[in-house]
């Protein structure tokens, strides 16, 4: 794609946009300005006219952005429009808080395998998914077409298994593991580090003392 | 304060430094050069150092950091040292997954209560915490001197329970809910929107097709 040199602070709030207008959709709204936009979002309309001009503009002068339009145009930027295939590493309990997440699969995002290394709970399932054992991921990876793997395991793990899954043809990691994957190029990491994020909070909670 | 102007994205860095020299310290690592911290980090030393100078600068020529020390220093900048009091709002599989997990009290972040809004999980205990009834909740937060409140709700309630809560004194939000939060100027928000972040990952996947 022609698009890779968009910086990651555009794409970053992409999802925002993608949220704000799927809201307007759902209550019926069919255009609005950038002004309007930059109202609800809080964000200035220059900051919006310039992100959306990264991926050619949407809007036109006088009449502003159709809803809808935008809408399902941020969707195909952002990959929407295809299904991925994911497996989970990591049955605990913030495992299992993702699987039950229903909006991932409304995004598109299908879990189709769970793992774990607890022989207790291997058998067992998870909204109609099986536990299954770390042995037979990286067939049922190769077998089910499966793009992205989710890491809800400690640290300890979690290297290992991401270096197996880089050689199984997984394309990206999405990684609740505390500890930085280094992964080949080709293969994309996107971090939800909670532990950092609490700190951050405690920083500015202090820092405004 | 006096360090307001310090950019947040230096402040998100903070944590990861803080991550990895409590890594080295559990090794017994008692000293470290910016270059060697460069090598596992893998970001520049210049970074390093430009990073930590904010903050006073830690390292002496020739010599490089103390590990012990600057751990201690990173995690007081943080607010480390002293210790938060929590509340959850939202008991479902999140929340219960976030009030499970033992690194966040090792930090002193201490969950001191948990509310629903459902009757019927109302009375049950979770790691030992009664999950109690959302009338509670703001006498409890005066009374228990809560100052961080984790919303793990659906976005529909999480405004206004926010609001709420925000009149009772709480100084920061930890926000799960898929909305954004407007709230004073003195109170801060840190967000983790999962959905947002799984659509980055999804971006990140299709354009590098």
């Amino acid at each position: 794609m022609e698009d890779r040199e968009i910086s990651q602070a555009v794409i970053g709030r992409l999802p925002r946009y993608f949220r704000y207008l799927g809201e307007l959709k759902d209550q019926g709204i069919e255009k609005v300005s950038s002004q309007e936009l930059s109202d609800i979002m809080r964000v200035t309309a220059s900051q919006i006219r310039q992100d959306l001009n990264n991926f050619g503009g949407f809007g036109q002068q006088g009449y502003g952005y159709n809803v809808g339009d935008l809408y399902g145009e941020i969707g195909k930027i952002l990959g929407l429009h295809k299904e991925h295939n994911l497996i989970i590493v990591g049955a605990g309990h913030l495992g299992q808080a993702l699987v039950n997440y229903m909006n991932f699969e409304r995004r598109g995002f299908i879990f189709r395998g769970i793992f774990d290394i607890d022989k207790k709970i291997q058998g067992t399932q998870i909204r109609g998914i099986t536990v299954r054992p770390m042995e037979e991921m990286a067939a049922f990876v190769r077998e089910n077409d499966i793009d992205i793997a989710v890491l809800t395991i400690p640290k300890t793990g979690a290297v290992e298994v991401a270096e197996q899954l880089a050689g199984c043809g997984i394309r990206g990691f999405w990684n609740f593991a505390h500890v930085d994957l280094h992964v080949p190029d080709n293969i994309q990491v996107e971090n939800v580090h909670l532990s950092d994020s609490l700190m951050k909070l405690s920083y500015n909670i202090l820092s405004h003392d």
